[in-house]
C-alpha cells in the first residue's frame, strides 16, 4: 500500500485527523480540491469572527458615553488583513504536514475501491480512506446569484440594504456584525422564530438584542423569489418586495459528496448524510467519514473531534466518540453557548448581575445551569459577553461527572464573565 | 445577643459573607465607615476594568488595518457612566442585603470584647464577629500629594505624562490602560523585573509588549523623592530626574488594622496580618478575619471565598479553606491568569497558533499547562486574550484531580482562545 490513511478532503477533522496520524510516524496522502483547511478556516468560522470581532469594536465605541468617534474603514484594506489571518493559520497547517511528511495533491479526489483512491488520474492505495468532504450551502432553484457565506464574507464594501434569507446561526451571525457596521439589515426566516437550532430563551435574547440594534426581522416569512437587475428584488409571500443591494442566502447546509465514489461501495447513507457507527466508521470499515459530512451538528469543533476518534481507531486504539458534552457556540450578541443537556432542575443568574458584563458596558442575557436532583451537573445554556470560552469549565464538568457544587466552590476570578456560572451554581436551600 | 454575625467592613468579602448568612435567616449586623462594596467595587478591580476595557477597545480599532479613526473622550461623562456601573454592583448588593433583613450602620466599627462592637457611640452584641478591613495603599515618607489607586481610578482627564512608582499589578495594569489611552507613561520598579509576584514568563510577555507600545521601563530604579510644584518632578537614583503630569504610587497594599479593636482582645498577628486558621478564625475563635486582612494574596475572589469559608463555619458546617487552585489574574495586554502549582512536566503552546486569537489580532503570549509524570493537572500559566475567562477549566481540573487527557478530550469550541488550554493539553508521545 502507498498510503496508511488517505483524506478526501483537508478541513478542519481531515488536517487534524491527519496530523495526529503524521505525528505517529503513519504515511499519510491528503487529496484537497481547493484551499486547504476547508470551509471553516478559510470561509467560515475564522473570516466570520474577524469581522464579528470587528463589528463588536465598533459598536463598543459607538455606544460608549463619553466616547466620540468618526470612523471608516476601507474593506478592500481589511480583506488583505483578514487574509493574512487565514493564511498564517491554513498555510501554518499545511506546512506543518509537509514537514509530518505528508503527501498533499490538489485535485478532485474520489474513491475507485475499497483501498483506492484516484485524483487528477492517478490511483493511489490506502489502508484506510477518510472521507471530510464537508456541506455546501443549500440552494434553492430558481434564486441565483445571491451571497452565499463565502461572498458575504469577501465583501470589499459595507452593504447598504442587506436581505438574509433564513434565520439560522450564519444569517444571524451576519446580520448582527453588518448591523453593527451600518448596514439595513432585514432577516428573513420561515419557522416562526430566528436560530431555530437553539434553545428558545437563549435565541430570545438575541432576537431582543437585533431588534433594539434596529434589525427587522420577518418570522413565519416565506421568500416567493429573488430577482436581480442591478439591484435585488425580494418577493416574499403576504408582504410586500423588498429592495435590496445585498441578500444572503442562509437557509443551511448540506452534505457534500457528490462525485466521491461512495455509491460505487454501497456505502450506506442516513439521508444524505454517510451513515457511521460510533468509531466515525462507514458500512466499509476500513473507510472513515468524519465532519459536516458524517451527519450530527455541522461544527468544526465536532469535526476536530471526529478526526481525532478516525485517527485513533486507525492507530490500533479502540475508541468511540462521546458527544454527550459537544458545545454549540453562537457569535451574536450576546453570545450564546450551549453544551450537554437540560436535567430535572436549573438556575439561572441574569448578565445584569455580572460585574464584570456591566464593566463591558453588557447587560444582556444570562447564565443558566442545568443539574440533577443529585447536584450533578447536566448542560448549561449561556448567552453573555465571551460565553465561548467560558462554557468549556461546563463542558468538562458533565464530562467528568461533577456537581454544582464542585463548580461553585472552584474559586473564580473576579471579575469574570465566568462568575456567572459559578453564581448560577450556587444552592438556594 | 444582638446579632449572630457582625462584619467590620462590607468589602467583597464581608458582604459575600453576610449574605450567604442572611439567606440562612442569621441576623446580620454589617458596618461600614465609607461605601458599600469597599475597595475593589468602588475603586479597585471594578472601575479599573472599565477603564483597561476602554483603552482595549481604543486600541484594537487603532491597530486595525483598514480602519481610520478619530476619537476624543470625555473622561468626565465616561467617569459618570463607570460610577453608574459601580453604584449599581454596590446599590444592588446593598438592597439584596436590607431585604433579607440586614441592620446596615455607617462609621467606624471596633470591637470592645469578643461579643461586642461599637460604631457612633452605639454598642451592638454578637454572637460572632467577622473582621474585613481590607488593605491600604503603602505610603512613602516624604512622598505626598501623589495618585494612589483610587485618584487614578478617578481622574477626568488623561496625564500626558504618567509616572508610575511600582511595576506590581495595579502599576502595570493602569500603566497600559494610559498608554493606550494616549498617555506617555514610565514605570520605576525597584526589582529588576516588572510584575515581580507573576512568575517570570508570563511576566516577560507583558514588558515586551509594553515596550512595543512605547512603554518606558525602568527596573532596578529607585525613586528618591517626588516633589509637587504645579507639575511633579521624579529623581531616580543614579538617573535624571522627571517631570510628569500625574504620578501613580502604586508600591503595595498592607492590611488595614487601625482602630479596630483587635489589640485590646490580644488577637495573634502574623506580621502586619491577622493570623487566622483554616477555618478563618482568629485566636479568639467566635472572631473571623476574611480578605486581605487576613494575609494571603489580596484578591477579591480570594475574600468572596474567605467569606464563604467564615459564614459555612458560622452557620454549624466545618469548613476549612483550600486554596489550592487560587487563581491570579492581571488585565494586561496580554491578559494574564495562573492556577494552581507547576508540575513534573509541562507544554507551552504559544498564541501564534491560536487560531481566535488571531481574529482578535493578537499574536502575544502562550499557554502553560502543568502537569504530573501520571497526567494530572497541576496548574496552568497562561498569557493570551480573555485567560482570565477560560483559567476556571484548569482550575476545576486541578480541584478534581483530572488529567490532561480529560481536558484534552473535552470538545472544546471552535474557535476559541480557551482551545490553546487543550492543545496544551495534547501528548506529543
Amino acid at each position: 500500500m502507498d498510503f496508511d490513511a488517505a483524506f478526501i478532503g483537508s478541513g478542519a477533522g481531515g488536517y487534524y485527523s491527519a496530523l495526529r496520524l503524521l505525528k505517529r510516524k503513519k504515511k499519510v496522502l491528503i487529496i484537497e480540491k481547493e484551499k486547504f483547511g476547508g470551509e471553516c478556516l478559510n470561509y467560515g468560522c475564522i473570516p466570520s469572527k474577524a469581522l464579528i470581532e470587528l463589528s463588536e469594536g465598533i459598536e463598543y465605541l459607538k455606544d460608549m458615553p463619553g466616547v466620540s468617534m468618526n470612523y471608516s474603514i476601507d474593506m478592500k484594506e481589511w480583506q488583505k488583513w483578514k487574509q493574512s489571518v487565514v493564511t498564517r493559520i491554513t498555510g501554518g497547517a499545511e506546512k506543518l504536514c509537509l514537514s509530518l511528511g505528508a503527501k498533499i495533491v490538489y485535485g478532485k479526489g474520489s474513491i475507485k475501491d475499497r483501498n483506492t483512491v484516484t485524483v487528477n488520474g492517478t490511483d493511489y492505495s490506502a489502508e484506510n480512506i477518510i472521507i471530510d468532504t464537508g456541506s455546501v450551502p443549500v440552494k434553492i432553484n430558481g434564486i441565483d446569484d445571491v451571497y452565499y457565506n463565502r461572498e458575504i464574507l469577501a465583501m470589499e464594501n459595507i452593504p447598504e440594504k442587506l436581505v438574509i434569507i433564513g434565520g439560522g446561526y450564519i444569517g444571524i451571525e451576519m446580520g448582527t456584525a453588518f448591523r453593527k457596521l451600518g448596514s439595513d439589515v432585514y432577516i428573513v426566516e420561515m419557522k416562526d422564530r430566528i436560530l431555530p437550532e437553539i434553545e428558545e430563551d437563549l435565541a430570545r435574547e438575541v432576537d431582543k438584542k437585533l431588534r433594539k440594534l434596529g434589525v427587522k426581522i420577518m418570522t413565519g416569512s416565506r421568500v416567493q423569489s429573488v430577482k436581480k437587475n442591478g439591484k435585488y428584488t425580494v418577493a416574499i409571500e403576504g408582504s410586500e418586495s423588498m429592495e435590496a443591494d445585498t441578500v444572503l442566502m442562509s437557509v443551511g447546509r448540506v452534505p457534500n459528496t457528490a462525485d466521491t465514489g461512495i455509491e460505487k461501495l454501497g456505502i450506506q447513507m442516513d439521508g444524505k448524510f454517510i451513515h457511521t457507527d460510533g468509531h466515525k466508521r462507514t458500512s466499509v470499515p476500513n473507510i472513515y467519514a468524519i465532519g459536516d459530512v458524517s451527519g450530527g451538528p455541522m461544527l468544526a469543533h465536532k469535526a476536530f473531534y471526529d478526526g481525532y476518534v478516525a485517527a485513533e481507531n486507525i492507530l490500533g486504539n479502540d475508541t468511540v466518540v462521546d458527544y454527550r458534552a459537544l458545545p454549540f457556540v453562537v457569535y451574536t450578541d450576546p453570545e450564546i453557548a450551549f453544551t450537554g443537556k437540560s436535567g430535572a432542575k436549573y438556575n439561572k443568574v441574569p448578565v445584569l448581575a455580572n460585574p464584570r458584563s456591566l464593566t463591558m458596558n453588557q447587560k444582556e442575557g444570562f447564565f443558566k445551569i442545568y443539574y440533577d436532583d443529585d447536584g450533578s451537573i447536566t448542560g448549561a445554556g449561556v448567552a453573555a459577553p465571551r460565553s465561548s470560552e467560558s462554557i468549556t469549565e461546563i463542558s468538562l464538568a458533565v464530562e467528568s461527572g461533577l456537581s454544582i457544587d464542585d463548580l461553585f466552590l472552584t474559586i473564580h476570578p473576579h471579575p469574570t464573565v465566568s462568575e456567572g456560572l459559578k453564581d448560577a451554581a450556587e444552592r438556594n436551600d
